[in-house]
């Protein structure tokens, strides 16, 4: 269920002083190629480098005291695991972090530097998940889903507030889609206030659940091949696909030579470091893959922790300013 | 009823880029006189001198277009009737506002400038409230209440959004009462968004309906003399009762020489020139009429439509810095 506007204003009450309000930044070149305003809402500038602090700390704080102090388990393709972690410092809360063996070092490493522990054994994300859910159950520990949970997503929904308040007349706004977690939280604040914003979602074409369980109109399985939108990649369960069914007006995909593409052009143009689930957005603008885009646009960056090495490769490399 | 959080974050949303967002000042004096920090929200700054613009031109765009075609009608001590034709002529809407012939000139000129039809043959407000709604059954055109309906209080509500979103600790809200409108959209907010935050009304203790109505548990009528209050005189209806118990957590009153004393203080202090009906809660701190007052605190200062010659004698009238 997307979360009411009133749990996405107590979100933002939470969250005032302990997250950080990211810019909305006008893009010129993305303006001039659309023919209207597009601006980008920068999550990778939030702390810990993406938006999930957010829901994380929101979904921390909601719990009762005594589940809090038994600790808290999650499992994570890396950014809910680094923003849970860094709120469950501040809240002084223990956290351990199931996250895939493919989850990028600056994730896992930042993951333990802020205290939590980490189990990065399982081969992917869902295997991460189902051990991790176990692991909850077992110890009688509170599981704080990265895509479920109606605090989780009023604390995501903050985005979408934050973008109503500077931007009162936007019209489109394009959405990273994994879980459904981030674009739930958003929908369910601008269908309350905004309802006639059209709210667009972007997979990578490779690991693309949500647009493929909509187009089959129920949940579907796809295979989750290694991808540059790594914090995207897993299946989504019911509440997943409820949500984004309705949360979505619409959903594109991108191929993963458009996302690295994406990631090159946002340092090129913009100066920004951006990882390649944050850059599927922008990918999905500068490959025409959004028809119809009525502006002012914003398209949501949501996060920018790529590992040095793979990020240098695609800024520099041969071609990929393309 | 009080309005929801949903529908005062829908306001703030049709209100921005209308309305000022008005400055939250910081009052030195009242923080070492209280041992806490005590902030003024300077609704005087606000378009027409008042809050009230803000419910009006909500109320106005929620009407439907055939409905505002046909012209609006209101009853008002002033400045209702300032915001509701500021608002009308920005949305092309004719207006007519009955006030009482004791509304200051200021108010009653100001009206008339920007362009509403003004009747103010009737010697109270709660004649003028009378006529006017007959007027409108009549000739068939929508009644917009100075301080009922859904639309109304949640544009009222925006100030407490506002306070809320820069000050989240805050404490203690201290509100100027009438007809409970404002005070009513506040608490719809803080109720719902910040449920610990202390609501507390003032009113003149020469026109003190609410105060009188809550005391008894029942809405009782009192007398109307003159008062500086004249924006909070009259009596209130069963919702604006209903609103009051909702939304108040305790009322003080005050007196007119206190009442006086704060519009002097005010000028010389915050070089602030405030009406009498705004200063009442600046009032109710400088006498100590606020027991076991919670800090952070946010008085709101609602309006500053004071004729001048009223004002000056006020300001520079001889102990009127008391």
């Amino acid at each position: 269920m997307l979360p009411s506007a009133t749990e996405v204003l107590a979100a933002a009450h939470r969250l005032r002083g302990v997250v950080e309000r990211t810019p909305l930044v006008p893009s010129a070149a993305l303006s001039a190629r659309t023919g209207g305003d597009v601006f980008l809402k920068c999550e990778q500038r939030q702390r810990t480098g993406s938006f999930k602090v957010r829901g994380a700390y929101n979904a921390l704080a909601a719990l009762a005291p005594e589940v809090r102090s038994r600790g808290v388990v999650a499992s994570s393709a890396g950014n809910h695991g680094l923003g849970l972690a860094w709120a469950a410092q501040r809240l002084g809360v223990c956290v351990k972090v199931f996250v895939p063996a493919t989850a990028p070092t600056v994730k896992r490493d930042g993951i333990a530097s802020l205290g939590a522990e980490v189990d990065a054994s399982q081969p992917d994300y869902d295997a991460a998940h189902q051990v991790a859910e176990g692991y909850a159950r077992e110890h009688g520990m509170a599981f704080v889903n990265p895509c479920a949970g109606d605090a989780l997503l009023a604390g995501q929904g903050t985005v979408g507030l934050e973008i109503l308040e500077e931007l009162p007349s936007v019209a489109t706004v394009v959405v990273p889609v994994g879980g459904g977690g981030l674009v739930g939280g958003i929908a369910g604040l601008l269908r309350a206030v905004a309802p006639g914003v059209r709210i667009v979602g972007v997979q990578s074409a490779k690991t693309n659940a949500m647009a493929a369980s909509l187009a089959a109109g129920r949940r579907v399985d796809v295979p989750v091949p290694p991808t540059l939108a790594d914090g995207l990649a897993g299946q989504i369960d019911d509440e997943g696909f409820e949500n984004g069914r309705a949360a979505l007006d619409d959903i594109a995909t991108v191929t993963e030579q458009e996302i690295a593409a994406a990631i090159a052009w946002l340092s090129h143009e913009h100066d920004m470091r951006v990882e390649g689930s944050g850059a599927v957005g922008v990918a999905a603008l500068l490959h025409d893959r959004i028809s119809a885009l009525a502006t002012p646009a914003v398209v949501v960056v949501s996060g920018g922790n790529i590992d040095d090495l793979r990020w240098r490769a695609i800024v520099d490399g041969p071609g990929s300013f393309s």
